[in-house]
């Protein structure tokens, strides 16, 4: 049995939970400052009123200010903060943390630092001291994984990814089990650049919907499918592309990461009912107005993104344009531009030789 | 202005009628046998009965008897045939061809001819007589299209494929227009196996909305989207790597006629419903007898694939057991055998590594 931390109660963190409970270990459950309600109801109630779901005892509900007494006798911790978080988590977690605490996060995001992409564990190691950090490996924990589904025991496949080997497996035996499915891979640029970039590309697949029922579709009538697939087909290939200029493999863009991921977030949840809405012809502020406050991940990767991309044209990595449906989705959800996509850029065979080469 | 000819007035066949007529073009849509209704009821109302649509006027119905009066000064014919209907059109054409008559088709399949999977358009050529054969390059017509969208002008992307580069160029030119965009492939073996298994696949995938309603979930309700996404990434997987023994070009399925294609079969009609059905537990003999009818490629091209694998695993091209989701769905859904999917043997890496070998 072993005790290990999550440090972050929202859904996603509180979810991650179960695989680990479910292996005998016991979870202590360190919420943030933004996450003081969910502290107090499962302490109340054991009710965590995001996921909509009583948990059960072996989770241990702890404050932010608890957070040393949390890490008392931990054997690992997982963030599950989010992006914004994962600077702080790591100035909180350096004074704290043994060396060779396995840390795995399940934290989604790509910073810009104005020359390079970075991912989440990279961000992460970096506010640790120079000491602390070359005995830590983040594990970052990627894949198709809808916090409410694991939470319910739904089978589910996910990836485990470290630049090292040994890190994956070490979190893969503390938490893989009956529905829980641990895929190891040594990209951890592609699997996470894929975690980040599926929220901006989700929201552009959902953007179909909104324009069919535009259109007076209604669902169950004839749909905007074959838009929709157009779409998701292209996501894929921009992230192949995008990857292969991060150094990132672009395979993992073809898997479980990559077009698995992005096809579960299609399948729900707040990015696609903000592309639909979009898509309906509503402007960005008017769409974010109706989102009543939900966290919006594919707006954050969109400026991001549309930052690195400036970048990269500027420097040659990529020529100007290469990517039509991610700066078509920049300015349709930054700048309250018409929503219909550029097919007729899709699928460009140029980008691929100019990658290859 | 072009006059093309329409073998097959089915949903598939009769909707390629609307790119032509949108550029000015004139069909002769001909009925097979088996579409005598359907050429019925376009003369006497103009209705297609399966499309549920008035056609165009621009569109001419044909019954079977008349084909050689359709062809008579006919600029180009595409085939809108089943797959087990493709050596029947190429022995009825085969007499009335004028040699280098641009042939294209939309019809889906493969067939095992006991040591290979042949592609349709290279089945409808054996059926020629050699010196209009070598006259004839038959383009495949794939990727995401839905046929009741497509005839409503929903904007699709399409891909056109053949063994030389002129002909998906020639057929290009008289179709692509305004909503229908056209992406040429070189690589006819890909597209058309990838055209041909997303059947069987996206018969796989709809297992887990089927398995979701088994546990008493409904439409709107947390899902099993965790585990459709695990079984659309493994499709994926599984159809890169048996377009690697085929000769075919593994990024094929990573593009639009691969990933897309099966996510537009994913979200809609009898190949997702007859899945969902054996989700829910339902012999084969039942699921099928519930579909009423309707035609279930996904069961011919399990048949094929079955013993295509089998034949590949005797003669050493590819590990027996390498594609652990496709053998578990002919179990399914021609033994009969339970739906849980063998998560535990998905994404091996040793099938990349022994195909890159």
């Amino acid at each position: 049995m072993a005790v290990i931390v999550i440090l972050g109660a929202g859904m996603m963190g509180t979810a991650l939970a179960w695989p680990f409970l479910d292996r005998g270990h016991v979870v202590r459950l360190v919420g943030t400052h933004l996450d003081d309600e969910i502290v107090a109801s499962l302490r109340a109630r054991r009710l965590h009123p995001k996921l909509h779901l009583d948990v059960p005892e072996g989770i241990e509900p702890y404050a932010v200010d608890e957070l040393p007494r949390a890490l008392e006798g931990a054997d690992a911790v997982a963030l599950g903060v989010s992006s914004a978080g994962v600077r702080w988590a790591g100035e909180r977690l350096a004074p704290l943390l043994r060396p060779g605490t396995p840390v795995a996060m399940v934290s989604k995001g790509l910073e810009w630092d104005g020359s390079e992409l970075r991912v989440l564990p990279e961000v992460f190691a970096s506010e640790l001291p120079e000491a602390l950090r070359s005995t830590i490996d983040p594990v970052g924990i990627a894949g198709p994984c809808i916090a409410g589904e694991l939470a319910r025991r739904v089978p589910t496949t996910v990836v485990f990814t470290a630049r090292t080997a040994e890190a994956p497996r070490a979190w893969a035996a503390l938490a893989a089990g009956q529905y829980y499915h641990v895929f190891p891979s040594d990209d951890v640029i592609g699997v996470e650049a894929c975690a980040a970039l599926k929220n901006a590309y989700a929201m552009g697949i959902a953007l179909a919907t909104g324009m069919h029922a535009a259109t007076g579709g209604t669902a169950g009538s004839i749909g905007f499918h074959n838009l929709e697939a157009a779409l998701f087909a292209q996501s894929v290939f921009e992230m192949r592309a995008l990857l292969r200029v991060l150094g990132g493999n672009p395979e993992t863009a073809s898997g479980l990461a990559g077009l698995g991921d992005l096809d579960v977030t299609c399948n729900g949840g707040r990015t696609g009912r903000f592309g639909h809405l979009l898509g309906l012809g509503l402007g960005p502020d008017e769409a974010v107005r109706r989102m009543q406050g939900a966290t919006l991940e594919c707006l954050e990767i969109l400026r991001t993104l549309r930052a690195a991309l400036a970048g990269y044209a500027a420097s040659g990595r990529l020529p100007a344009g290469a990517l039509p449906l991610a700066e078509h989705l920049a300015r349709v959800a930054l700048d309250g531009a018409p929503v219909f996509p550029p097919l007729e850029r899709f699928f460009d065979p140029a980008l691929t030789a100019s990658l290859a080469r």
